[in-house]
């Protein structure tokens, strides 16, 4: 190496000098310090540095808004407790201390730093997988090409099925178009009949934590052999393989959030204030049969979260993935049967909308958990309304028309790259995507440049490839309706960017489309499109009003170097997930416990500390307590 | 006294014994000690005692069934701790402390044991007026006789509102007939463009400390000054006295339990689990604009607790009481004006049920709570279902087919004073009313005859009459429905038990129906009426399935004297409230979270732990923290 590199270390920091003068004993390079700094450190150095090893000075150059980041940090990490030329300038500081090894301080440090594993205080977090370790990616590779050429038959679980010869529809994959199995969808007079018949379930009865211990085993098996899921995420689903990682990722998340969670609730105290002699009790219980209705855009992580709140929670549940990810659906439940949690507990049916709507009319059900669009939500609520005789929960996660503000203060680079994975990452098939874009006039023109240059360099393709960075759309109606919205957005004369226009047949090219107003917007695209609005400075209050008044509130971003108008922005909008100076989506379970308002969606978020509730029943129990004799709390009391 | 009256004082006890011989220096009198027992007391004592003081024996004779709890009572109180005998036997104990005066011991007990005004640990309960004291009772007459001839003018009120010349119903007197006041109802459309004008709301924005100051500063005034509420209560409402003071007790508790949780709820830290470089809070904050439609059979209760509620969690609120307790609702919204809830964040709107009809539709409302019938609880949901975009939750608090079981182990006695108050008083307008009792057959004859006992007793008659057990049913329409419901169901041959028949003009009286079957019941019937069942003891394991089969689930109650069956009836009724051995009606604040599901309602027990979040939306904001510069988290870890 040290014949093609000749390498310059900068540095002001005393251990790392004397480390590379160790390391790099006979070796070639030379030493570089700031200008106007470290010149007390390099001249102490001669002493120890060999002649041959050269110090150079070098001096930034550039413009303010460059310059001025590079300085806070410096600033930052010179002014910390733990920087080296803060303890070096501090008189108090015992030198031999100072000039141990940082290797032994560190030991003392991390007990203050968590491992990636334990930084959840009820749970275990879920394992990366670290795609850009090649031993990760060989593992990956060997792993999901097993699952090449083989073909799984999906099919509703349910008791007293019958093969009732209804038609198999044939499954082809989004990655390279091979059929990858079927799906059965079965006759709704048979599965009306099954599921309304009266059983006596065992699963409520069954121990919470015993319940735990079977979603925690799910969570374990998910984490520790990944790979048919993922294998079918990036061809049942279109899914990159980082987001295929980190569906898995968020699915054991919510089995190990929930678990840990309910043991808490049933483990909580529930005696309630009153008067001696009678005593109230507080506890919960699951509603009874909740239908989840899941989507197709994260088939496995929303499913898991639906499916695994309800179960934990005591309540028998009817499971109807979306009709365009069957397989991955079947494929869960099987896991979930298989780790104990009994067929009559976790029922799946697969299908299309229709079967929604049968399932939502069914006489049996206590709830419904949905994901999708506010559409089907209404439509939902209609069929509850129309044939339930009582007011039953729906727990509706819907769209968002989500915008993020950028002010003339960003750092545009890390914005750049915020927006493009926000906007465009899965496809922009995310509820949480990015959709309008709001960029202050000053560096509007700046800004837009540097992400149209970023979405250049997005690679665009089969999701099957390690270098894709977007997949395809997915399917044709869903392909078909954005790229109608394209064209009349175009032929209305709005201004469109796309960064390659040799769309392949099931993908659609990252776009931008300028708008002049919020009103532009009626309803949400599900796709990589999003919408560029130009603000003045003095308009950037009446923005976040703009914004509330859409109606819709899942996420919004701001992206701004000043604190207090994040603050400020934060506290005004009517949004339900808020994210400042970073991307809007990936919502970590239990760190960003994630879900909206309004338009967005009814309930408690997801992967937050309200949502298990949704799923139970409250019970008081009030006992006389003095009717079995006597007040034993008042006979009782202890004399001094 | 001494001369009419010959007292015989029967007691084990040392210090009674002395007191009565200090108390009674010649005075004329008698001891008494049980068969077998204080023999040796007595004998020591005849040193201390004059010769005058005859000591007689006695010996309770009776049937098994009422010696037992006798038995059973004194043996939990001879073998607790703080009994006299329990100390004596003991030889450890200093006789010196033995024979210190029970004033004296009594000192430190109390500290063990709260006053009435401290059980609760994060609000002061409410006051109770004891109306078996005088001084309370002649209090109470005079201030109520003050708004006799008063005449109140019920008006909505809202911003911008004219008076457009509508027309006034006069409200007469349930007591006594006369005319007491009159309510307008306004034009729908004037009510429409006022309610759904944008307005700048400061409410929200109120700090939650202030907010629950001004709800305190109202409990007080309730507490203190309840005269004018209690005066309506009797006369709009038709409730007797000792209901209308309980009802502003309720009041009293909801606006003080509720304020105190809203400010624990806003000081819980709503930092959350995640990676070093980010911060994640969750935060709650008002749904916006709440509409509260409110019953008349608990008209200032469960009004001011929806109110309350949604107030102090910083909602705007549009109230619609019953137009049956339209004074009531305008009278209680003026003390919430004057105590400082601006107008725009308190409207009331008065009116019958189309004005619920109008107020569901306004397009500007974020949910609704409701008490009341299921079929408006169904005909709100579909206002809501069709005249509203988004999902909007509806907390509604419906009837039930409330039931009691009563085996053969139960104390009648004790089960027929709560029978007879769960079912008739209020005159069984009440949502927990007992709708069915039913009775193991062992003691089903001996029961009914002691609950007909008892309801011969009742006073039935004008509410404003101290004596009057049971008030009028509060209208006409009312009172017919549920007299041809008794009709139809003698007609059918249904046996039928009514404690008087000389009815009153707007009274039922306490009526029983003999039922043989629950499915005999179909719905509530919201009156006086107690349906009776008699079971063998083998179908006792049944019957809990048969009452969850009804679809409701608000009250139960269960009266037996094994423990254990009170607990697995308890755990397996699907019901909200259960109340074991006691009545079921009257459900305290916080002691008896009050509320229930599948026909009987949805949503949070009202008064617990889990309501103020159904009027709030959380909002989780996520902040890279390292955008500002650096992470200062890191930086700044303290080395040892």
């Amino acid at each position: 190496m040290m014949r093609s590199i000749y390498p310059k270390f900068a540095t002001h920091n005393a251990h790392t000098l004397s480390a590379i003068n160790y390391l790099g004993e006979n070796k070639n390079y030379e030493f570089q310090r700031l200008f106007g700094m470290g010149e007390l450190l390099y001249k102490c150095a001669e002493n120890v540095l060999n002649d041959q090893h050269h110090t150079s000075i070098y001096a930034p150059i550039g413009q303010y808004k460059d310059l001025l980041p590079y300085l806070v940090r410096r600033l930052l990490e010179n002014g910390a407790n733990s920087s080296f030329i803060n303890r070096l300038l501090d008189p108090d500081t015992d030198a031999k201390w100072l000039a141990a090894g940082p290797d032994k301080k560190i030991e003392n440090e991390r007990k203050d730093i968590p491992l990636p594993c334990n930084i959840f205080t009820n749970r275990k977090n879920s394992k990366g997988l670290d795609i850009s370790e090649m031993d990760n990616l060989d593992t990956i590779k060997t792993e999901i090409s097993k699952f090449k050429n083989q073909s799984v038959n999906a099919v509703s679980i349910y008791q007293n099925r019958a093969d009732d010869g209804s038609k198999k529809h044939d499954i082809f994959s989004l990655a390279d178009g091979v059929c990858i199995g079927s799906v059965c969808y079965d006759n709704h007079t048979l599965i009306k009949e099954s599921l309304e018949a009266k059983t006596d379930l065992n699963w409520p009865k069954v121990d919470v934590k015993q319940r735990a211990q079977i979603l925690q085993a799910i969570s374990n098996e998910l984490e520790s052999n990944p790979y048919q899921l993922i294998y079918y995420l990036m061809h049942e689903a279109g899914k990159t393989i980082q987001n295929s990682i980190d569906e898995i990722r968020e699915a054991v998340d919510f089995l190990r959030y929930y678990s840990n969670q309910m043991i808490e609730l049933e483990e909580r105290d529930g005696k309630l204030d009153g008067p001696t002699g009678e005593e109230n009790i507080l506890t919960y219980g699951p509603k009874g049969h909740i239908v989840c209705i899941s989507p197709w855009n994260f088939p496995v992580a929303i499913l898991i979260g639906q499916i695994s709140a309800a179960l934990i929670t005591g309540n028998k549940v009817t499971l109807k993935p979306s009709e365009h990810t069957s397989i991955l659906g079947f494929l869960v439940v099987n896991i979930f049967h298989k780790n104990g949690v009994p067929v009559d507990a976790l029922e799946l049916i697969l299908g299309d909308g229709l079967y929604g709507d049968l399932l939502s009319k069914l006489n049996n059900i206590n709830g419904i958990a949905f994901t999708g669009s506010l559409q089907t939500a209404k439509k939902i609520q209609t069929n509850l309304n129309d044939s339930q005789k009582e007011i039953l929960p729906l727990i509706a996660e819907t769209g968002g028309i989500n915008a993020m503000i950028v002010d003339s203060s960003a750092l545009l680079e890390q914005a750049t790259d915020d927006i493009v994975r926000s906007a465009f990452d899965s496809a922009g098939q995310r509820c949480s995507a990015l959709r309008v874009l709001c960029i202050q006039d000053d560096i509007y023109d700046d800004l837009l440049e540097m992400i149209k240059g970023n979405m250049r360099e997005l690679k665009i393709g089969n999701p099957e490839k390690l270098d894709t960075d977007i997949g395809p759309i997915i399917n044709q109606t869903a392909k078909d309706k954005l790229e109608a919205y394209i064209t009349t957005k175009s032929k209305a004369g709005f201004a469109i960017y796309q960064s390659s226009l040799d769309s392949m047949e099931q993908h659609i090219s990252p776009t931008i489309i300028e708008i002049g107003s919020l009103n532009d917007l009626k309803e949400e695209q599900f796709g990589p499109i999003l919408h560029v609005l130009k603000f003045k400075s003095s308009e950037i209050d009446n923005l976040i009003q703009d914004i509330n008044n859409t109606g819709y509130g899942l996420t919004i971003g701001i992206h701004t170097r000043i604190e207090s108008r994040a603050d400020a922005f934060s506290q005004r909008c009517n949004i339900g997930n808020v994210y400042i100076n970073r991307d809007i989506v990936g919502a970590v379970v239990g760190s960003q416990p994630f879900g909206g308002r309004g338009l967005s969606g009814s309930g408690f978020k997801a992967g937050g500390p309200n949502y298990l509730i949704q799923f139970l029943n409250e019970k008081v129990v009030s006992k006389n307590s003095v009717a079995f004799g006597g007040n034993a709390e008042l006979l009782n009391i202890q004399e001094d």
